[in-house]
């Protein structure tokens, strides 16, 4: 029989932008894995049953508990920490699967935004399934990025006509300018790298944080005219909910 | 009242990938907007009206048809040819919005993809509204676009970890491999740009066409040793149905 994973692309806050392939994903699944950490959990958590309260209501489900050690943030390289929780979570993965999933059963992974942009499941499941310890098959569901609603929300296109842009990070950016395109697109910043770039008087910026909940927030505008007001209402933000989630695309403006 | 004009991102052609809020957009539109044209019109229409036949089931709906010349591909430039043929679709538009569409209503374009990614409708309606012209307001409502489709079918992600990736076009990859990244994701290439890149051999690549549909295609591989046998099927695919609709992720391997 074997065991069969999903990862489930559930959007990336607005419950209403999940797609019917992830709504009967969610109804074919017997458990799901829950791995959300640290201080987004709690709302991330109740985010999620709403989602399971709204779609998932063909079948009973349980949830397995996968707890996640923090990851090292302070004195370790970024690529070393991330390996170093990718391995943990492999093992957690592996407990997981092998002990809490039944044999015919479904489990599954829901997913913020799309499985594959900047979440680690897919990297790990090829991991768990090129150990060969376990009898699995496993799919992506592709969903709804943060990007994809901010750009919709900003009615704004992610590229210039005819044109390439670069998806990043904050750790990225500050070192630079991505090279050869007009469009930056940055997540996972955690320190404004977007307020250090030179030349900000020629670039747009179109923030969002929250984008598609209730605490939605979006700025746009010249960078050097809007830059500290995203610092302010960012650090607002995460002091009145106790994380953030953003994500912003920069355009360097026309000649 | 006034005119309202949606911008709906329905996927890439799974019909299981459209989002509840693209669905519930559907069933507020008065009148959708047919825009196809060429060779995939006939498929591409049918692929939309099985989506309006599931979906769009709560209100009575018609078509308004906006018949566009096609772009010129000779001896044009290809920002010049685009931004020509923008200024006749603006018109169409015009003409659809202004004549075809009542006070009160609400009018749709049913976008393949992503409406923030490589099609013109937003910036179009950009113009519309900087005419004044109409008393209209417009939404846009991302989609799942054909990468997304492409990076879950091969369950493969779109970044490395801690990595930037960018999203380009055949145009400009046959310039060269874009800077500063190892993963290229490339759409719009109708001469087989990655069969002309140097150092294939330290080059994976993730190849899809008519992802989610009936007619799908994937292929993977290091690049030295697929690139022939893609060029071949994309020949014959686009041989036999008259058009094709592929992208790809191209990833340079770790050392």
């Amino acid at each position: 029989m074997g065991k069969t994973i999903l990862l489930i692309g559930i959007g990336a806050g607005d419950p209403e932008q999940i797609t019917i392939q992830a709504i009967n994903a969610l109804n074919r699944t017997d458990a799901f894995f829950l791995m959300d950490k640290g201080a987004s959990k709690e709302k991330l958590n109740a985010l999620r049953k709403d989602i399971l309260d709204l779609y998932a209501t063909e079948r009973p489900h349980r949830f397995i508990d996968g707890t996640m050690p923090e990851r090292e943030r302070e004195g370790v390289a970024y690529d070393a920490a991330v390996a170093d929780l990718n391995a943990r979570k492999l093992a957690v993965f592996d407990r997981m699967i092998g002990e809490e999933l039944g044999d015919g059963e479904t489990g599954a992974f829901l997913i913020w935004g799309d499985p594959a942009l900047y979440d680690s499941t897919i990297r790990i499941m090829e991991e768990i399934e090129a150990t060969g310890r376990h009898d699995l098959s496993w799919e992506v569901i592709p969903g709804i990025s943060s990007v994809q609603a901010l750009a919709a929300k900003h009615r704004v296109t992610l590229n210039t006509i005819g044109g390439a842009f670069t998806v990043t990070t904050g750790r990225r950016l500050v070192q630079g300018w991505p090279a050869g395109v007009d469009t930056a697109i940055v997540m996972l910043d955690a320190d404004n790298a977007y307020a250090s770039l030179p030349a900000a008087d020629s670039i747009d910026i179109y923030w969002g944080a929250y984008v598609g909940s209730n605490d939605e927030i979006l700025i746009s505008g010249r960078l050097d005219q809007v830059a500290d007001e995203i610092v302010e209402r960012r650090a607002a933000a995460r002091s009145a909910n106790g994380w953030i989630m953003d994500s912003y695309l920069l355009r360097k403006r026309g000649p």
